[in-house]
């Protein structure tokens, strides 16, 4: 987080065209059952089939190679529950370097497991009695390593901002003009890169970030204008989700755009998740599906929105939850 | 089946500009981790996001339309155990017209439930003990209903043959030239489709066809150039591939293209399943996964494949056997 600027559009592409060789050119599905469902265009962006499972991948890649030779030769440090992790332990391979995962020991353990299996160390904490920023800084401070936040880097963002010049080009090429965007929405590093993105070659399209229930940080730090903090760090199934507060580089970003948000329950993400994977042949992951849960609440009859789908790195118990919990 | 031309590329062309409204443009993912897993370049083309979950439409649809008004005005029959139901019945549903599927009584769950869904009627049947055929025969015989056979019929085959032909234009995009295309195989109608597709484009992909274990009759049809039956007419949990032999006319064409056949176990797909589900996070049935497990099982080092993934309509238990008989 050397460099604090806002990135623009320029990074973005720039990001693209950094992350080509590595990276899926997710599809961007139309046409599906969720036009009848909803009444609506609907338009699917496919996170869950990027390298890793979710978007995280673009982000990470771009950062590590923003590094330089140089910046990655210590190896790198990342917090996370699980998608970053995975991303940033697939890049540090990808480059050759080694990756340290700070990671809360109640994270998935599908998401565990696969940021080990990118080669990646993991040094576990207690979400409720350890501070993981020290234990990162600690190690930083030891080895050299160079910290990459989950969302609050303007190259992390840039990253994640390719999703969306895929969603736009696309657009672009089927004639489609959307007039909102559904968006998984934690710490606002997914959101602000897409948006930034969509926003650039669509400007009349609205913004909903989607928050879980009880996590809505953004939704009230945007209505009074400054970062506020959840009040709890755990305790929602929509685990890739709880960022402590907006990051600052997001927030201003989101804020500017003029975008707002909405929350989801447990239970909203889950029949999300049982739709995504019975109607679309999907793995998603719940909060993955949190912008899907929130688009099947609302009516859109007659409109034409995007709505991504972030991450299907999903515990196979959950998944049976969900399908045990809508009907078929 | 009226008509009992040989399709060809023309016939598919014009199918691709029939189906278009209603048909999902599926992906042709790549850069996926089946690179690492293999060592080729690995093309997915990935048909359980079709519309019904299967390239199934595609057929069902370009035969509907190709009957014209009058053709279809007494409503439609089919003979399916799932996936071309499915077909039938929507197809059916968006042009305003009856279906009644003759279904074996013990076809999967979902498959039933979907195709009741798009308001088909459904006339089960006893595998060991009735004939089909004569069921449906005798429906068309009582209320004028046109038959639309799952693979046996030009109209079909030049409809699964429009999945080659998206898979042709991509790869053109990409620059890419296959080697080889692996495709699960039934009664023939898809490989002969996708054969004859991606064949125009480039001369020299070879065509492997992939059966269930112990319902081979494409491989040894193609050895002796005859149709020959298989012995069985269940007992595989490739529900989705056990045709009793080849179609005529799939038969000529994958013969005249060259095709050969190889087989993959219960267990061989079902580690497919697992794996389109953890690494691509796909829902993949096991017939549509049969061409995965095959490729799995070559040394394909350095070449450039496509593999279609077929379906996706897997019942849940079947997939929570897969994910427990697979190691993480």
């Amino acid at each position: 987080m050397a460099d604090r600027h806002i990135p623009d559009i320029a990074d973005i592409r720039e990001a693209a065209n950094r992350i080509a060789v590595h990276a899926v050119r997710t599809p961007l599905l139309s046409g599906t059952i969720l036009d009848e469902l909803t009444g609506a265009r609907v338009f699917v962006k496919c996170e869950p089939l990027q390298r890793t499972g979710s978007f995280k991948f673009r982000g990470a890649y771009n950062a590590l190679a923003l590094l330089g030779r140089e910046g990655r030769a210590n190896g790198v440090v990342a917090v996370s529950s699980g998608n970053h992790a995975q991303g940033v332990a697939e890049a540090a391979r990808l480059f050759g370097t080694a990756a340290t995962i700070v990671m809360p020991a109640d994270a998935p353990a599908i998401k565990r497991q696969r940021t080990e299996r990118s080669g990646a160390r993991i040094v576990p904490y207690d979400r409720a009695t350890e501070d993981r920023e020290a234990i990162a800084a600690g190690i930083v401070a030891g080895t050299g390593a160079a910290h990459i936040h989950p969302f609050d880097d303007p190259a992390v963002i840039a990253g994640q901002g390719t999703a969306g010049l895929e969603i736009a080009d696309e657009l672009d090429r089927l004639g489609a003009v959307p007039d909102r965007l559904f968006i998984p929405c934690g710490g606002g590093g997914l959101s602000a890169g897409v948006g930034l993105a969509l926003r650039d070659r669509f400007p009349d399209i609205g913004l909903t970030l989607v928050e879980p229930e009880g996590f809505d940080d953004y939704r009230r730090s945007l209505r009074v204008g400054e970062r506020l903090s959840n009040s709890r760090f755990s305790g929602s199934l929509l685990d890739a989700l709880l960022a402590p507060s907006p990051g600052a580089i997001g927030f201003a970003i989101n804020r500017t755009l003029g975008a707002h948000s909405v929350t989801v329950s447990d239970a909203e993400a889950l029949r999300a998740v049982a739709i995504a994977f019975r109607e679309l042949k999907l793995s998603v992951e719940p909060g993955g599906a949190a912008g899907l849960a929130a688009l099947l609440g609302e009516d859109l009859a007659g409109r034409t929105v995007v709505v991504v789908l972030s991450g299907g790195n999903i515990d196979e118990a959950v998944l049976a939850r969900a399908l045990d919990s809508a009907p078929q």
